[in-house]
């Protein structure tokens, strides 16, 4: 045995997480989508009541609270949900169910990168379809490549594009394979994918509760899908994967629907106001569904302009790869923080100008 | 595309976790092996003081905070110490880095349940070596196997028997993949396998604290090896497998010892009273280092005891399987608990005495 481990496992790069900084430090971080606003006060407010008694047991496998509270609000009956360390164990239970050998995984590029970490763990071909320069969706090559898993993000990730729900319908009618449609950035959005679940039996939708919820530390996300799907979900599974404290705290945070939509509202009026300052900087921004916006700086000089930016104390997302290397992505944060990440990017740019 | 999962998904059955009352049923829980003690007042006070801040952003990829107490307690270094959502997490990261094809999964039996389970998802084949009547480790059949993860569980459930670290130290001496030994009841034991770890670079150690630390509700384990091995674990685990809360609770339970210690004391007297309880019962004890006893009813109609024993209100572990299905596995409670139990147990027996 010349190594410990499977050859895909050896020949894989790990997932690099964006750059985080120890809280307290006093940094704009706009690089890791984070909702600016703090979590609801009623879901914290679970942390000052925890029964000792429900931490010395197991947790209940299934996290029925928090279901519960899931299908209450979004009208999904309890047995098609499942809940996971945010969606990202979805995804990876997921992937993990259905690709092997010939079932392979899909997806269009560029998109969230955890998608290439997760498919290189398989022993299975990963294909990535190109979106192209306008990000449509592009239905024919996805359908050829015969995925048993094509997942889509939507709101994608890094540009901020929904796609249109007859685009994904129309995938989903021709897919023989399972269509994940990763929901992450959907309470920024202007609709979702829900109404799909119940036209095909082959769609599954994944949320999350780190963006629209402001509870990225939690690690709470879930699935929405007919129980044939989940079915081979929960086998797959660690079954005690949710532990009664993230349980508690994400029932409570689900059911405060209002203060959700106020931050995600005040996301959505901040994101268009940075929009329009970063336009008159003269900045390339992509429309954004989500909380972040994509965007190629006047000089297209990205990879200094991040570095720049983090010498200022700001963190922004820089993907060095071909196709984006010009680009970054930027999260939308508090009035406050767009105010001086704009005032600082326009302070760089100007001495730039003035040194040329 | 026939299904949706891959075969051996399809194939598979799911785990079966032991029965859970809802928190504050009425019920004597002796089944799923937890501490029947309170988790640590100064692990618990840490809920009454977690930032929003720390929720609103990602945890720490690596959990450091707890890796550090891990590290202070154990004496091992920080990058020695990988963290889990239990220590199934790792198990489960572990077998799914590690086989595949010819990298085949290995252990005795019977053992933790959960291992047939992780293997069953692999395209691999699963060896299961029979222990045979006197629980001594098969080395030979072990070795012959030739596994990429060989899994020994010490103490070992259901039994409670601890592995004698010569047997283990010779097993990995002759093994050329990965041997995992799981302590998740090593804080009820006599000795544990840290020192094998210095010895051989093929040894993983795994810890749970949902057992010593009485906090099966909180998901949290570790895993203990050198780097070589954990580098392919990072790879393949969740890059935000432990929330923010776990990660803060579990740091201050870690460094409660003098607690930890005096609550896993206090189960080991009661193992002995109780073992001696059951004798007196005419129940075959077997030698147990955990906070179980596996036991042969005098009758050997275990499951008609289970069941009679669920009907007074106390749950302990049946296996409905060859080799067991005529003994029972009972968690280690408080005094109160046990006499419960063998008082119920006294009055079982001595009724269907009274019937024959």
């Amino acid at each position: 045995m010349a190594s410990f481990f499977r050859s895909n496992v050896d020949a894989m790069a790990p997932y690099v997480p964006g750059e985080q900084a120890p809280p307290g430090t006093k940094i704009i971080k706009l690089n890791t989508n984070e909702n600016p606003y703090p979590p609801s006060s009623q879901a914290m407010s679970v942390l000052q009541n925890i029964d000792s008694e429900y931490l010395r047991r197991y947790p209940d496998p299934y996290a029925n609270e928090f279901r519960q509270a899931v299908s209450d609000v979004l009208g999904v009956p309890r047995d098609w949900i499942i809940v996971g360390n945010g969606s990202d164990e979805i995804l990876n239970v997921l992937i993990r169910a259905c690709s092997e050998g010939v079932r392979k995984i899909v997806y269009p590029m560029p998109t969230y990168v955890l998608y290439r970490t997760l498919g290189a763990m398989q022993p299975t071909e990963t294909i990535e379809v190109s979106y192209g320069e306008d990000f449509k969706l592009p239905i024919e090559e996805l359908v050829a490549a015969n995925g048993a898993v094509t997942l889509i993000a939507s709101p994608n990730s890094p540009d901020g594009h929904a796609v249109p729900i007859d685009d994904l319908r129309c995938l989903a009618s021709r897919l023989e394979g399972v269509l994940a449609i990763d929901e992450a950035y959907v309470d920024f959005a202007e609709e979702s994918a829900l109404a799909l679940l119940n036209e095909f039996d082959n769609v599954i939708s994944l949320r999350t509760l780190s963006k629209g919820y402001s509870l990225a530390g939690l690690r709470l996300g879930f699935g929405i899908a007919n129980p044939k799907i989940l079915s081979g979900l929960f086998k797959v599974k660690d079954s005690y994967n949710i532990d009664a404290i993230a349980c508690a705290v994400g029932e409570k945070a689900m059911r405060d629907q209002f203060y959700k939509n106020e931050c995600c509202q005040k996301v959505k009026l901040n994101r268009t106001k940075l929009a329009l300052s970063l336009q008159k900087l003269d900045f390339k921004v992509w429309e954004s569904q989500a909380n972040f916006l994509f965007v190629q700086p006047p000089n297209a000089k990205a990879e200094a302009l991040y570095l720049e930016l983090k010498q200022h104390g700001i963190l922004v997302r820089y993907f060095k790869q071909p196709g984006l290397d010009d680009k970054l992505r930027i999260t939308v944060g508090t009035d406050e923080q767009n105010q001086t990440l704009t005032d600082t990017l326009s302070n760089i740019l100007y001495n730039c100008l003035s040194q040329t």
